[in-house]
């Protein structure tokens, strides 16, 4: 037996006790919550469900990502999703209209992304596939996927083999917003061994990284046999293994929901990938070796207005324009009217401003950095717009809450084909509806009833009802409470199908 | 008898023909259509009808400025208005509030300030008043108003014995945006004789004017007897004297309102008071002397968003805010948010933001003037935002429409006690209402029946119907309309209280 010389070598031999597998899984880790795209991105509505970049949001995009893949790998059709408890029917909806079908993952609390991918490592392992992961942040933005897929099937060779491989972006520019990546060995195919990972550095030492060209932005994509990681996992962080397993173990499935456990899930350590398995490459108790593969994909973690922008094709004058936007004389400004309101921009240089229906954002493009600090500020103001938009997704649908007054409220409220609102009755407020499009079926006190377009009817104050849609089509009414208390909580829910009881 | 020597003792003495009155009557020139605060001031809603410094409009506060007058003259209690068309009920309805009795004279079509003034001196003559006129702008900012009093009570000494006078603000800049006054002889009381007047000058004749210390701005505020007026504008324009006397004898009075003959007025020259008559001081034609009194008293036009923002107190950092605003790292900003949402601003500087209902502005300090521009390229687009408001005012009252689909459209509408819309049909509508304050009398095809708080009635298509409030408290309603066309010119008016059919 001839004894490998190199790493070269070493990389291209299967690690023992990983057998040959040309399946990849696509993972998608989708628990974010952050609020640095304010106020699109709210703490109940995150950068991942909205469509910062074209008319998809950012997990649509990431789920269909692999469409197309033509590497030398089979892509299984159904990639598993991970998300928080409250986002798991707007991430269903969205998986949904993009025709996918999902295993969605549902974390009961927050732990970064280790749990997550040690979740979606277990589901996939206990399906009986010990297949390639692709662990990719649901709310990225990668423009070329031709070079993405390119990138992924050099990867996908290593990790088959039993590394753990990242993809790595050659800097542009001494970003300290990122992670980076200092790489080893050269190995085939541009990838190198990792030497090691390096946090998000000052601004003076992301200049001297870039100037070495020995660093590379962390990519925060990870290509890696399900038992690969796990293994890796169970040397470093026993804990997170076991506390991962019990919780799976001990969970249900619902439909396209796998739910974990909740009080084991609770005893979960939190950390991320990168702390808790890519820190330690080249430790004594890491058993395999890191690979890092470039990636020129037009790659973005869209982490802040001024990223996003980057990403984005200007005009002449530098300008980039979303929805009913004016500019005069405006240059370099970036603008987006999401709340159908004309945005005029009179002479503005480097200003960002972001219109909501709830909340405008202006922002100087310097200080994009500085919306962290206003969310936390408007949150301890406890100013519902830090939470939530004025549109609030519902398992059913959604509403939104068009006008308030003293002693009433108006809400356009729209229901999925299909669904159906719990059966409740609130103490203090009657209701009227008038339905706008399709068919509604109300339940009122003992009776049933069905309203189409241009029929109302009146839910006085105390009295049971349920609305519901058993058409086609989606069913939208126009709702007029009246009463001297309208918040969100008098609502005595009697029945549900979505378990909010 | 002793000959003058000099203008000092000339201006002592009595004009010929001109008899002692010591009685003031304001008059208010609420003409003005400008744009130039827009979003805030639209075509059908201009700068008078706002709130631009508080919470009184401009219009209330010119309306009241002459309350507590000390000097030694009398005030009639009832200003005469002058006001177009299209704005006389929210004129009406605005004065009301403040709880003054005026005459509110309305043109029939746009003919500048000279006309204006012409028309409020024929009323005065005509209601037996040879009276002092202080006819000021509606839209203009007085922050001082002892001071104002104090110069009106100078200037009033000089109109009554048959001078000109207007009030000159010497100025603190070398502002493009004025036109200027150059100061003759020096007489009592700070005042002087008019040398003459010049129109608004290019940057560096302005800077000129500023050191020479012999020119101040023209504030637009001319006090002047009715006859004086009168007789100085026959001999300068016979024609517009003539027209606008016809267009008066001609016209009718309607409750506050006094309406010129729109044929006989259509024939009125357009001027304003400076091109009519005070650039033609000193001229032979002229008769009267002109005489401008200075006034120091926190004066300004509010021409610009960057004119109201000099008027404005700023906080430490150099920030004005009104409404829900945010700073974080902001300095310089202005900031108005008018519809209820919450604007923040993160690291601005020198940036005006104004938050309407259906358009927002972003505008660079320095670009302020190029609003104009704007406004002008979006009426050429056809943009409902530069033509009005959300919010629409209606004799009755006025109605905010709150959100629009397909097939459907919701109004908030409020009437004011006692008013009522027009009796009237639609072709293509049908309409839900509900009332959520006060008491609506309903009238529906033959049936006549009253509906209070949390009641509703649905209107069919093609069934005539009006909408009245019989109590005395506002009545407000959510309409949902529901149908193929909801246009507001699907309206056949049957009745109208208001004259609009």
């Amino acid at each position: 037996m001839e004894i490998a010389t190199s790493s070269k070598d070493a990389v291209r031999a299967q690690e023992p006790g990983v057998q040959p597998c040309r399946r990849i899984v696509p993972v998608i880790l989708a628990g974010g919550s952050g609020t640095r795209l304010w106020p699109m991105s709210r703490e109940q509505f995150p950068k991942q469900l909205i469509g910062v970049i074209g008319r998809d949001s950012l997990l649509q995009a990431t789920v269909t990502r692999m469409e197309g893949f033509a590497g030398n790998f089979d892509v299984d059709a159904q990639p598993i999703i991970v998300c928080g408890e409250e986002h798991r029917f707007t991430t269903e909806e969205q998986v949904r209209l993009c025709g996918v079908d999902a295993r969605i993952i549902v974390e009961p609390a927050r732990r970064d992304t280790a749990p997550a991918l040690t979740l979606a490592a277990l589901a996939a392992i206990a399906d009986d596939e010990d297949a390639i992961l692709v662990a990719m942040p649901s709310d990225h933005c990668i423009s070329n996927l031709a070079a993405l897929h390119g990138a992924i099937s050099i990867a996908a060779e290593y990790a088959e083999r039993g590394m753990i491989v990242t993809l790595g972006v050659p800097p542009t520019r001494p970003d300290t917003g990122f992670g980076y990546i200092r790489i080893g060995e050269p190995l085939d195919d541009g990838a190198h061994l990792i030497d090691r990972f390096v946090e998000k550095p000052a601004a003076e030492l992301a200049a001297q990284y870039v100037a070495a060209q020995s660093y590379w932005w962390n990519s925060g994509i990870f290509i890696v046999r399900a038992s690969v990681w796990l293994a890796a996992l169970q040397r470093l962080n026993g804990e997170m293994h076991a506390t991962c397993t019990a919780a799976l173990n001990d969970g249900k499935a619902e439909g396209h929901f796998i739910r974990p456990c909740p009080i084991q899930f609770g005893r979960v350590p939190s950390d991320s990938i990168d702390y808790a398995v890519m820190e330690h490459i080249g430790d004594a108790r890491l058993p395999c070796k890191g690979v890092v593969v470039p990636l020129a994909a037009g790659w973005s973690d869209l982490g802040s207005w001024d990223a996003v922008w980057d990403a984005m094709d200007e005009d002449e004058s530098g300008n980039v324009a979303s929805g009913r936007v004016v500019f005069e004389g405006a240059t370099a400004s970036y603008v987006r009217s999401e709340g159908g309101r004309l945005v005029a921009c009179v002479g503005t240089a480097n200003v960002v401003v972001i219109d909501t229906d709830d909340a405008v954002l202006v922002a100087d493009r310097a200080h994009a950095q500085d919306i962290k600090q206003l969310v936390t500020r408007i949150r301890e103001q406890h100013a519902p717009e830090a939470q939530m938009h004025r549109k609030v997704r519902r398992p059913w649908g959604f509403y939104d809450s068009i006008e308030r007054g003293e002693r009433y409220q108006v809400k356009h409220i729209v229901v999925a084909p299909g669904a159906r609102l719990s059966l409740q009755m609130h103490h203090h407020r009657a209701e009227h509806w008038v339905v706008v499009r399709g068919t509604a079926l109300v339940t009122r006190g003992d009776d049933q009833f069905l309203l189409s377009e241009n029929q109302s009817t009146f839910i006085p104050l105390g009295v049971r009802h349920r609305l519901e849609n058993p058409g086609k089509v989606q069913l939208e009414i126009i709702e007029v409470q009246s009463g001297s208390y309208l918040g969100e909580d008098d609502i005595v829910r009697l029945d549900d199908c979505y378990g909010r009881i």
